[in-house]
């Protein structure tokens, strides 16, 4: 973090900070393991907010679970409440390399986390933005309005690349 | 299971079966054990739809376990596909004393669940036709209309009682 601008705590609501980029990049770290279970590659990382400290980290592992809750938000979240004990996540911020679905925006909403930033579009399921908008509904308890586009290329390119080697047979990345 | 009418696999898709009711009376001894750790008393089975075998159960067990993601259908899901060795659970009825959250309904859609069936409605945070109807839209990869209020003034009763009891101070039913 190199100046006032770039810390979390000086953000504004749609602002991504550097640590949301740095966060963003491990996130992709973990989609790349993902990929190489064959899993599409997702991952997701939660950390605090004011000082940056990793509190949680998963990716998507529905196929090696065999589990349709194996997203790597839950993931992420299950274990970042594990880590400070409680289901309330104000403080944290979740970051995700593809818009959530409705699943996950939901959990969003369930364990109140402070932010949500996420890299690409997901136009088929997303449910934070692109099919709907679910952590900004005035009726829920709890809303968020998402911090999107980070480093969405690489997050896009990432899963361009698997389904490509899907179809051309020749398994993951 | 007296007779044809009653078999899950003859009933319509907006009618509920003889095994529906016997699993919502299992949901409810679920949700009073919830109760009785202080959770809000939500209870959840999902059977296997063909022949009425249990596949996995849950309670709320927010609180106890101290994580967001712990609701009832959530922990009853995961159990199933565990059981069953496989994420999709098209051939399940997931049976839940309490109108799913817009995470439970995403995680129905995402589990390819058969059959949703549930007791009362929850006006505040139900995405099964109180606020939305997440599990019957058409832009999702995964569709199921539910059946709603089997033994639902059991379930909003047990519901009621509790908060009352939290509100009295009493502490659980």
């Amino acid at each position: 973090m190199t100046g006032p601008t770039d810390t979390p705590s000086s953000a504004g609501a749609g602002a991504a900070t550097a640590a949301d980029e740095a966060m963003m990049r491990r996130a992709l770290g973990l989609a790349e393991l993902a990929a190489t279970l064959g899993e599409v590659p997702v991952g997701a990382v939660v950390y605090r907010t004011a000082d940056g400290t990793v509190l949680g980290e998963g990716f998507n592992r529905r196929e090696t679970d065999n589990d349709p809750l194996g997203h790597a938000e839950l993931i992420a979240l299950s274990a970042a409440a594990r880590a400070v004990g409680d289901w309330r996540l104000n403080d944290c911020t979740l970051v995700v390399t593809l818009e959530p679905c409705a699943m996950c925006a939901g959990a969003v909403v369930n364990a109140r986390v402070g932010r949500l930033v996420f890299g690409a579009r997901d136009p088929k399921a997303g449910a934070c933005g692109s099919l709907m908008r679910l952590t900004e509904d005035a009726r829920l308890n709890h809303r968020v309005t998402p911090v999107e586009g980070v480093l969405a290329d690489a997050c896009g390119d990432l899963l361009r690349t698997f389904f490509r080697s899907l179809r051309s047979g020749t398994g993951g990345v």
